[in-house]
């Protein structure tokens, strides 16, 4: 997806250790007309695919979520990563490795929300090692429901996750896959097409 | 809201301890049709306000929040409510004490994304005792911004925080108020408008 290859370019920040800042548009400023054409772009890529849920993870993946359900007209479930009190009865639990915290929590989704009747698109904002992504396919398969696929806005090529979810036959779109980054110089190298 | 008073009445679930569970359509499962009328609704309420900024909390006002923001064509913004290492530099921060998960944390905002320029509106899910509110309030007048209003879809009027947050002369909407809710009969009486 040009448009967001080109917004990465402009207003993303690469530091030490493969990280990408892109928190003045995706992830804690979020810039809601980009998420509109998000949400357009994955309506294209699963075109034709029957979906009637949307499962994200908190927190960053919400909003892009709900945006982009616009274009799906499904609703959005969100796994939460701690659990709450307000959270009663069954949950499908699973446990992932956060690269950005740099802990293990476990994230999980009331069974009242996610069942064998669901087909599911995955939806979250970075896939890096891919652990979040593992831990949500793992709640659809609990839950009996079908997986229909996952969309990223920003995946690191550089590193293992879109590997390892592809080679589970999962179908990955991912709008910007990253090839590599320079700290020094800023600059951001994206797979091609 | 009539709507959403009706709907609340259909799927909310009365708890002991003055809990409202409406996780099937707002705040774990989310309607984001339903979402886009309560958008509209409060587009309508702050007509002629001028807002360039929504500030929200994570994780259940995301949703919420981004789905608004369409309707005011204004960037989101989320208040964390834990450090992370993707986050450098200042910040502005502030305590909340939660009433869902009974701790006390800090709620931060990169001074990048709030300043003096920014006319705010706050978007909730919930106002029960109010600190939330207050906190994102906090963030916004410790960064100089202007504090335009608070949208809030649920309010327990049975608790302080409505009367704490109209009483600082902010201009609050909320678009159902909950005067009582009865666990046994799993009654819910609404404020009149």
């Amino acid at each position: 997806m040009q448009l967001l290859k080109d917004r990465i370019r402009k207003d993303g920040i690469v530091r030490e250790g493969g990280v990408l800042k892109v928190d003045s548009f995706l992830n804690h400023q979020m810039d809601i007309e980009l998420f509109e054409k998000i949400g357009k772009e994955f309506r294209r890529r699963f075109e034709g695919e029957e979906i009637n849920k949307i499962l994200t993870i908190e927190a960053s993946g919400i909003g892009i979520a709900c945006i982009v359900a616009q274009y799906f007209h499904v609703p959005v479930v969100f796994a939460k990563k701690t659990k709450t009190k307000n959270i009663a009865g069954d949950v499908y639990t699973s446990r992932v490795e956060s690269y950005t915290h740099g802990r293990v929590y476990d994230i999980i989704v009331s069974k009242d929300f996610l069942g064998p009747e669901d087909k599911v698109l995955l939806i979250d904002d970075f896939l890096a090692n891919g652990k979040a992504l593992e831990g949500l396919a793992q709640l659809v398969q609990d839950a009996g429901a079908t997986l229909v696929g996952a969309g990223i806005v920003i995946e690191k090529g550089f590193q293992r996750g879109g590997d390892v979810i592809r080679e589970k036959g999962i179908h990955l779109e991912s709008l910007a896959i990253v090839e590599s980054m320079d700290p020094t110089t800023g600059e951001v190298v994206f797979r091609e097409n």
